[in-house]
């Protein structure tokens, strides 16, 4: 073991004892953030919240990066390489059904995906590595990234706006409410999913609900299209591959007795390989204009392709796992991929890094986007603890 | 012919004179409740219209009765039978889509079944038959009836509130966009349905988009319900029969790229028998209570009776195809029964009487509760006649 | 009452005799005949048993009448006029479910309509009128008529053939299952429904099983045309007007493991309207046509017109009921038309006359074509004094 | 490299050789066997054709083996490994729909999956070996397997009337249509799938096609279960798992105008891991019982266990992959597990070894189980020197 090896040690144990230090502070702030969320494109509050804090805390920073995005660089006192470190802090449009004191004020309006936590971990890892700055190599980017939620999403604006320039590598995490804490996920090569969207829009006839035959009922034909839409998984996708499609949206909102005239679908795709991707697209496309012989309707789809899939580089995850073993109290697991679309993506194909979760299920966990998520709270020191350590680890490499 | 007969004739005459002189007020009125649409039960201004225009006049009314109901009375000056006359003044929950200078102020609310005209057509009546008070014989009710259109409607309400005490007979009309203006649909026995109305909820469990199997999707769920209720009427109804089920609105809303966690369903069933109407209540719980096993979700459903079938009295529906014949410019046609509901159906539970349409097809007629409804205003004038000589005729019967 | 009437009535007396007389043989002749049955247009012993009878009765007949049918014609020594009376003779490819002595002996056909009981009833009749030839006016046609069961039937070739020349009237029934013994429904105008017949060819692509992705499953493809054909009865048929559509056949017979490379759909609509008769075609092609396109499938549909609704005579069914009025032991009641077809509508094309139901049920009625179905045996006797009362009183008319 | 290295290549040198000379012959007993193919459990005549072949060679063997196995042994001269070797050889009920001389002379039944080519395969190495017995070490199994493709399958009684007593390791392959000649693929763990097997019994009630509401439409019931059972996969099973599920047949074949009595459903099950398995058994269940109660009919449905997985070996696979890359024209490939199952499951859990694919794509390749199925008979003579050099190389191990 070099030298330099032992101060780096050192290092890592101050900041511990500095994260450990500002466990209290970094619970409230996600509690803060919890009682306060906003739906993605409209963080101003949120943003503003950020600036204020490395305002307070005396850290140079850059406001509306791409949109709401905040960046802070911290500088430490030796060369050394740049590593970015990126967390999210949009929120859902779920209405908060759980009963907590930090529950959401806003109607309609909940952090369902933990962003309010990664938010928090940030902040706190920053002010440690600010405190640190002295002794610290190279330099620490803090992407606070808004609109992770609803694509184009931030990430590629922020990556347009300079926000990975100079960067040699980027970690990421995400609190995960289905991994125990303790316990970290990580994979090379895909890890999230590709992530589209589609609003399918049926234009039936409206009438009276006693007299069908001189409607096209749009609640019917609806019906059909995500009964016939829910086959295309099943029946056209390799059962070796992975793909998802859900409707998670379906509206045609009348008195009881009238047949709609109009109802809007909007959905899901999520998949790994292109040409799965294209293969939904185009019998999506299909099951559309075939309802819409069969029942004499126009029904109209847009479908919009999201976030790539995100693609963990080797190097980097090797890295991530090797700091992990070096930790007390957390493993480091490969995981299997999720469906789930992550905008991280787009960082991840512009330099090198890797993104994993942090195990983080709470007592009575519900899924991530459900109207009761909720997270262990402890996971964020962890969280902070292994960006931290992989940051300043990073300079060894 | 005798000496009566002449007078009534003449009467007649004076009573169409008057109506036609008021037409254009009568349009007038007609457009303005059309700008200013009120939901059931909701009908404040609307019925506060009503007694400005009796207030005016100097005719007796009640106020508030059983609701929002109003009803005035005007007395011919010598003895002779009670008749009472019924005009609805509700509008639906359905955004103007028309274009035109009297379209509906209030967002999503519109006159789209056509009581902004029974109303304007009753009014207008009323003034002529109180102008001719001195000449009339008997008594004539005017019952302006709030809450047509959601049950338990202000029928039942008006009758428990005595509107009909000392009636000795009743008619109404219904404007009527999908047959021909000049041409008056009458039927005896059954004309229109029994009209009930159903809520679904479905209570799913909701959560990510990209993770179905964590999930019990309520837009899948719902859609099931849709297609297997639309079995109902297919497969279980002697095709002798008449039944429609109708799912009138669906609502699951949430973002693309969430799994529902609950949805909506409300809609209506219209059955002429009680048979049938019993059978079609039956079979939605059976539906439900297996879709609830087959998805192993929470799926509640409440079934309310609504409106009874419109049974028109068969000496009443004479008297008014004579009376029609003795007219001209309108034609009585035996009309098919209509699978709409009309809480006339309790006045004719209560006293003699019959109700019938009124042909007010425009020039691009649209199925009524559409959101493009609109009727051919001379037909207001038709109505006004008719039912004028029905009522001022019945002194004869 | 005139001498013409009283030696009529007395006539009637002495052939009812003679029937009741007969009772305990025609119920043998029906079980022979349902031991016995044949399938449309393959009739050929029960063709040759009609012949046998009446070549042992000696009586003229015609055989291979428009193809397996028979025509005898019994002379009265009085002129007069013709009447026809007509039986049908062919079986269902059903299997006979029930256990009676006189179960089907024929694996896979059955009698399970009926019309083993109208041979035998009709037989007997023709016995008596042949004995009771010299007291007789007028001639009697009896038309045993083969493949009522499968369009396009036998009555249009037998008329084709001749059957009717010279026939004033005709006269027909159908013993009822669901009608109870002692009644007899009648009906002027529509009384059976317009009876068409679709097949659908589904060629998808066949594989393994376990490779879905690979093919195109032609059972999936099938359920979703089934489904979605329902829908046409509750949604595009005016609920006041009468639809029936049933697919009574699906096969896609393979082995568990592997994908349907096809799947063949037999079905049958039901109408009286010759515009909802068109509707339904025309829908049906527009469901094929578009699942065709939504699941990228070759899908063939073939629509064959079927029997016309049969209409009966207005003056013929007022005789019937009159006639019915005079005899003991059964009641003329207006009966709801039936959505079964009947190719006895071109008889009444051609000639006036009438159709009935003759009530027949069983202590445990099952509907005609179900394999449990059977009739009580003693409306044959019934249906034989109807038809013997009607033809020899015709010649009153 | 060894003196026994350069002895065992100049022994597969002449292996090789023999196997090249025989290659007309297997070709001609391929196509023999394709014409005359036997459905699973009855495959008599073939097991006799194998049992001559090895009379006529002079090699011993065992009949009847757990059924109609044949297992014949090939000593070498010298002591060594005993490695047996597998091919399957019963067919499939499917019309052979290909234009070929070698065309099935059976109606219905095919070799629609390769086993023609197994078993020629095999036949043609025993003969080399046993040529060659005098140079060989060790001892050769050759396990003729009947009944691969349904289920309890021939392996399992094979393995109990002791076909590899003394077995030290097994290999297998499958020639495959969608794979290209000249690549094998292996996979070490799973690499064909658990495959099970359901059925449904469907019993309405059945009745005359014109009268809906006193049946209970058994093709309406099973193609609604047809369709909800599809959203087993798509919405229950973990989208990164894969599952399958086919109702290949759909059986209600009924007269057009007849409503189904009953229907039959027969399909498959493709999983991986156990816990799916169970999930999909369970859910299978759940749809089953939850449409019964919606249509209030009797649905009946049972879940046959088939094959678990196959699991390949390691250190066999490993050696496998060593062999083919000592080939020429022959490259080895890692292929995803196929959702096939296959019974030679049962083997590897006995003794180690592992189950390959050799590529023979035709032309126009048809999927495994189509009627069009073909493979390219080049394939068969990679196949015998692949099992060739496996089976005399594993000496070596």
């Amino acid at each position: 073991m070099t030298e330099q090896t032992v101060n780096q040690e050192s290092l890592q144990g101050r900041l511990f004892s500095k994260l450990e230090a500002s466990n209290e502070d970094m619970i409230q702030i996600r509690r803060y953030l919890h009682r306060h969320p906003e739906l993605s494109f409209k963080e101003y509050k949120t943003a503003q919240y950020i600036q204020d804090f490395y305002t307070e805390l005396g850290v140079e920073f850059r406001a509306n990066v791409g949109g709401n995005g905040v960046v802070a660089r911290i500088k430490g006192a030796k060369p050394g390489k740049t590593v970015a470190l990126r967390a999210d802090f949009d929120a859902l449009p779920i209405q908060d059904q759980k009963e907590v004191e930090y529950k959401s004020t806003v109607d309609g309006v909940m952090h369902a995906c933990g962003h309010d936590g990664h938010t928090a971990t940030l902040l706190t890892l920053a002010k440690a590595l600010h405190e640190l700055r002295d002794e610290l190599s190279g330099e620490y980017v803090m992407i606070h990234q808004h609109a992770e939620e609803f694509a184009p999403g931030g990430a590629i604006s922020m990556i347009g706006d300079g926000c990975l320039d100079g960067v040699d590598a980027i970690f990421g995490t995400h609190l995960w409410s289905q991994t125990p804490y303790g316990t970290v996920e990580y994979r090379t090569g895909p890890i999230m999913a590709a992530a589209d969207r589609f609003e399918i829009k049926v234009q039936g006839r409206g009438g009276h609900g006693a007299n069908p035959h001189q409607t096209k009922d749009a609640v019917v034909i609806g019906s059909q299209l995500v009964q016939n839409l829910q086959q295309l998984v099943s029946r056209r996708v390799d059962p070796i591959e992975s793909a998802v499609l859900s409707v998670g949206s379906f509206v045609a909102e009348n008195a009881f007795n009238v047949i709609a005239d109009s109802a809007e679908l909007k959905g899901t795709v999520r998949t790994f390989q292109p040409e799965i991707r294209d293969l939904m697209e185009t019998e999506i496309t299909r099951v559309v204009e075939g309802t819409a012989i069969s029942t004499d309707s126009q029904i109209d789809c847009k479908y919009y392709r999201g976030y790539p899939a995100v693609v963990n580089h080797a190097a980097e995850t090797d890295f991530l796992v090797k700091t992990i073993e070096g930790l007390e109290g957390v493993e480091a697991v490969e995981g299997a991929p999720q469906m789930g679309g992550e905008d991280f993506a787009y960082y991840l194909e512009n330099v090198p890094g890797t993104f994993f979760f942090t195990g983080a299920a709470p007592e009575e966990p519900y899924p991530h986007h459900h109207p009761r998520f909720d997270f262990d709270e402890r996971a964020m020191l962890q969280a902070a603890k292994i960006l931290g350590a992989a940051a300043t680890g990073y300079q060894g490499e």
